[in-house]
C-alpha cells in the first residue's frame, strides 16, 4: 500500500487504512510518517479525552458508557486503549474485544488497542500518532484509555484536551501515593462504583485535596459519582466533558495548550529521529562493538566514550 | 564542592558526599557526570536487586527486613525507592523515613528516595547513576524500590542483577494483566502477606503461568510466600538471592548482561547528550518559535520541521 493511497484511504474515512496506518506506526515503518506528515494539515479537529486511573477503577466500562451517550449526540466515536505494562508481550488488552461488543456493530466507533511492542520511539510517540492518524480520519471524540497512574500513563495522556482521572472507594495508602502525582493533571475526578461502601468518602477526600491547592484556577476539577454499570452520573460526565471543552476554548487556554504541545512534540520527534540516525551509523560499527567491550569491562566510562562516539560518527563528515 | 572532593569522599566513604552527589545527579549538574566518568572504574561490585509489584504488596517491608538479614551477615547496604508516579510534585514516599527506621542509627545501611523532579533524561537514567554513585561507595548490595509495574517501573528495575516481583494474595483481573508484562523480567517471585486468604492459590496461579512458558531456561523463577511482618520466609528469600546471583556468575550470564547493559547505557547517554546540545542550540531562535506556531495553526507539520530544524542548527557548522 502506497502513501498515497493511504492517506487517500484515510481521508475517505475507510476503516482498513485507518488500522493499516496505525499498524505502520506501531512498527515505524517509514511510509507512517510520510503519511503522518501529510495528514497533519487535516487534524486538530477532534476533541481528545484521557481516561485513566488505577487497575480496576472502571475506566473501560466508563468509557464504553460514554460512547452510548455521545453516539446518541450523533458524535463519531475513536477510542485508544493503551497498555504500558506490557513492554514483552504487547497485543491486545485482555478482554478488550469482549467489552467492546456493544459498539461492535457500529461503523462509527473505532476501537483499537495498543500493547508496546516495537515503539523505538516510545509508547507515547505510537500513541500520539494513533490518536492524530483517528483525529484526521474524521472521528469528532477520541478517547484514550491507560491503566495505571505512572509516569508512562502521564506520557500517554498527554495527547488530550480533557483528562478523566477515575478511583474508586477505599483504596489503601500506598494508591494514596500514587495519586498525589496524577492530581495535576485531572480536569475531571470520577469516583466510579459509587454502589460500594465509602463512595462519598472518597469523593469528599478528593475534594479535600483540591481545597489544599491554593493556586488560583479557572477550573476546578468537580468530582463526580458514577457507576459505569447502572449509568448513574453518566450525563453529568458528558455535562462536565462539555463544559470543560468550552472552558478550554473560552480561556484561550485550548490554543495555549496547542502551542505547548507542539512545542513538546517537535522535541520529541527531534530526539526520535537523531537517535534513529545515530543507531544507524554506529550499527555493527568495530569501535563501537569495541566500546561496548570496554565499558562493560570498566577500562573506559560510557560517559566519556557517549560523547567521543556522537563527535567521530554523527558530527564528522568524513566518515 | 569541586570534581575531585566529591569524588574523595565518595571513595573515602563519606556519607555526606554521597548524599550530595546524588542530589547533583538529580539537578543534572554537569558536576555529576564528570564524577561519575571518574567514578566508573570503582563500580561493578555490588549486588544490585531490584524490587517491584502492585502498590500494597509489602516492597518496602520485604526490603526492611532483608536489609536487617543481609546486616547479621556483614554485608553493607545502600537502598534507592523510586516513585515514578510522581511527575510533578517530586520529593520522599509517603512513610520513607518512618519505615527505615529501623536501620536509620545503622551507617553501614544507605536510603534514598528519588521522585521525579528534574530528571531531563529521565527517571532510570538518574536511577542507575544513584546506584552507581553508591556502587562507586562501596556497598555490598544495593536494593532499588519501586512502586507499581509500569513501562517506567520496567525501566528503572533494568539497573539490578536480580529482580524481585512481589504480590499479594486476591489481586483483580486488571491487575492480572499488569502481570503478564513483568513475568519475564522476574528473576524471583515473592507472595507477600502469606497470612491472607488465597496466598497458596496465588503461587500456584503464577506458578502456572510459569508453566505455560515452554522457553528453555537454566533458571527457573522460584515462587516464595513470605510474611515481612512475622518475617516468614525471609530467609529462603535471602537464599533465593544469594543463589540467582551464583547462577548468574556460573552460567556467564552476568557477564552478558553487563554487557547488554553497557551496549542500552550507552546509547541512552548518547541520547541524552545529542538531546541536550539540540535544545541548547535551538534555545530562544526565532526559527524555533516560528516553527512551533506554525504546526500548531497547522500550516506546518511537525514531522518535516523536525528534519529541518537538525539539518540547520545541529548540523550546520556555519551558524
Amino acid at each position: 500500500m502506497s502513501v498515497a493511497e493511504l492517506i487517500e484511504g484515510v481521508l475517505n474515512q475507510k476503516r482498513r487504512y485507518l488500522a493499516r496506518l496505525i499498524s505502520l506506526i506501531e512498527d515505524e515503518d517509514i511510509r507512517a510518517l510520510e503519511a503522518l506528515s501529510q495528514l497533519y494539515k487535516h487534524t486538530g479537529k477532534g476533541h481528545i479525552i484521557g481516561v485513566t486511573g488505577p487497575p480496576g477503577s472502571g475506566k473501560s466500562s466508563l468509557v464504553t458508557k460514554l460512547t452510548t451517550e455521545f453516539r446518541k449526540r450523533s458524535k463519531t466515536i475513536g477510542i485508544v486503549c493503551v497498555d504500558p505494562s506490557s513492554p514483552f508481550t504487547g497485543g491486545a488488552l485482555l478482554g478488550d474485544r469482549i467489552r467492546m461488543q456493544e459498539h461492535s456493530l457500529d461503523d462509527e466507533v473505532y476501537v483499537r488497542s495498543m500493547g508496546t511492542r516495537g515503539h523505538l520511539g516510545g509508547l507515547a510517540r505510537a500513541t500520539s500518532d494513533a490518536v492524530r492518524a483517528i483525529d484526521a480520519f474524521g472521528k469528532d471524540i477520541i478517547f484514550v484509555e491507560t491503566v495505571g497512574t505512572g509516569q508512562s500513563e502521564v506520557e500517554v495522556i498527554d495527547v488530550a484536551h480533557t483528562v478523566i482521572v477515575t478511583d474508586v472507594p477505599g483504596s489503601g495508602d500506598d494508591i494514596q501515593a500514587i495519586k498525589a502525582g496524577i492530581m495535576e493533571i485531572a480536569d475531571i475526578f470520577v469516583v466510579n462504583k459509587s454502589d460500594l461502601v465509602g463512595a462519598d468518602k472518597k469523593v469528599t477526600e478528593i475534594n479535600a485535596m483540591l481545597d489544599i491547592d491554593q493556586r488560583e484556577r479557572a477550573w476546578r476539577p468537580p468530582v463526580l459519582l458514577t457507576n459505569a454499570r447502572s449509568g448513574e452520573g453518566i450525563l453529568e460526565l458528558v455535562d462536565s466533558i462539555l463544559a470543560h471543552l468550552e472552558h478550554l476554548k473560552e480561556s484561550g487556554l485550548l490554543q495555549k495548550k496547542g502551542l505547548q504541545r507542539s512545542r513538546d512534540e517537535l522535541q520529541e520527534l527531534m530526539k526520535y529521529k537523531l537517535t534513529k540516525e545515530l543507531s544507524q551509523k554506529l550499527q555493527g560499527k568495530p569501535e563501537y562493538e569495541n566500546a561496548i567491550k570496554m565499558i562493560a569491562k570498566r577500562k573506559q566510562d560510557p560517559y566519556t566514550v557517549a560523547e567521543q562516539l556522537i563527535a567521530e560518527f554523527l558530527f564528522s563528515e568524513t566518515r
